[in-house]
């Protein structure tokens, strides 16, 4: 709230006397979320990804994400932090509403990194994005889960598999095939809880390096991704497509491995 | 602010004398975001639409329609719904941070289906998912962009096409191969702003539907998929993926044809 609301408000309260009743009508309709990003300020990582992970049981991976970063925030800084319902991003569950396309922590996390790095302003913008490529790449790349929690809801171990796409389906069935449980398994469950935490520390990770002025990208894209891009993406000979997803995943699988 | 949190500022005002540096000390720290689903109240379709579609070329896809929705209910409404900064959803740019994965109107328009229709509880959250998922049917099926803006930003025919995935880059592409025109190109953009609309209309009638107790799924999964999750979803002999995408567009097409 801004000085000139309170001087307003307390100005109404006395001018009406006794006007606790009209806090609400004299309340500044025009209050408004301060613009991103957000001042962020130094969280414990292990609470983070401790509350990613059981934040996947309570609400989901895009929920257990999003909450365990802006969740631990609201916590350390209160308003207005707080009045960002951190609930809103129960809907990517399973990649968004069990839909199974964009993965539901990397969404959460990647959201959470721009309310702390992005807005509006064009090279603001471009900056946070850096970062949630960075991210996305982390995602495809590394092999997950790497977070093991304090005391486990599922107590065995549980194998990684790089997912080589930002796919809840894609992610899910390559972790499948590595690990032989099933798509609705307990343990299935487990790694995506655990993969919630470790999308919340590599975002948390990006945050604080950007704040720091030291980004540096440290997923790249492969040659492969690189060399599609040349004649698909902006300014190719076919400039037919768009992105930054590895490629090899769904076009050159199986038969599909030869390229016209 | 709640009324106690009014009598301690003032209180706090008086204490101190001349306390107005003392709001932000005082105020109630503690104060929070409602919890979902927040109430809605009818908006009108018309000007939604237009404020996707110019949200389109301010902030992106993502923000153009989780803005249209929840900025004009945040002008209706006034606080608290003008402490959610829609700025946040600036994040879905072309599929994420420019990725090219999940289409960033479909992202927004979801995450605005499920602030009026979801919430935490398990009853409400796969209510609000049944919308979200009818909403995705709707983007994979639909020729799309239907909407026409009044002062269209590109002032040329914008022909349709039918995505037949929710993703980005596919989206893209496949708009690309009917229309000739590349993926960088105005005319590109211009789709995009009005696809924008296209979804935040959706959503809005989905969100009314659901408020009036009247919605009915009207995309259904073709029977195509809904015969691949017999095998490979929940309950399936393989049980080895999961999700509601249209499998289709990536896994039958080319060589892959054939199914082993």
């Amino acid at each position: 709230m801004k000085r000139r609301d309170v001087i307003k408000m307390m100005g109404a309260s006395l001018l009406i006397g006794g006007g606790l009743f009209a806090s609400k009508a004299v309340r500044a309709k025009e209050e408004k979320a301060p613009p991103l990003p957000w001042p962020y300020k130094k969280l414990d990582p292990e609470k983070v990804a401790e509350r990613a992970y059981l934040g996947y049981y309570k609400g989901a991976c895009c929920y257990g994400a999003f909450d365990s970063i802006v969740g631990s925030a609201q916590e350390l800084l209160g308003y207005p932090y707080t009045m960002l319902p951190t609930e809103l991003f129960v809907f990517g569950q399973g990649g968004v509403a069990d839909v199974a396309s964009l993965c539901g922590a990397l969404l959460g996390a990647a959201a959470a990194v721009f309310l702390f790095t992005g807005g509006l302003e064009k090279e603001t913008r471009e900056k946070s994005y850096a970062l949630i490529q960075d991210l996305f790449n982390f995602y495809e790349q590394e092999a997950l889960p790497k977070y093991v929690p304090k005391n486990p809801k599922v107590n065995v171990e549980i194998k990684r598999s790089a997912a080589r796409s930002p796919l809840c389906h894609v992610s899910v069935t390559r972790w499948c095939k590595v690990t032989g449980y099933k798509a609705f398994s307990k343990e299935r469950s487990e790694r995506c809880g655990r993969l919630t935490a470790d999308c919340a520390l590599y975002a948390l990770k990006l945050i604080e390096s950007h704040v720091a002025g030291q980004f540096k990208q440290a997923y790249l894209l492969s040659a492969e991704v690189k060399r599609c891009r040349t004649c698909h993406d902006k300014g190719g000979t076919l400039e037919d497509s768009r992105g930054m997803m590895d490629c090899s995943m769904c076009h050159f699988t199986g038969k599909k491995a030869k390229h016209p």
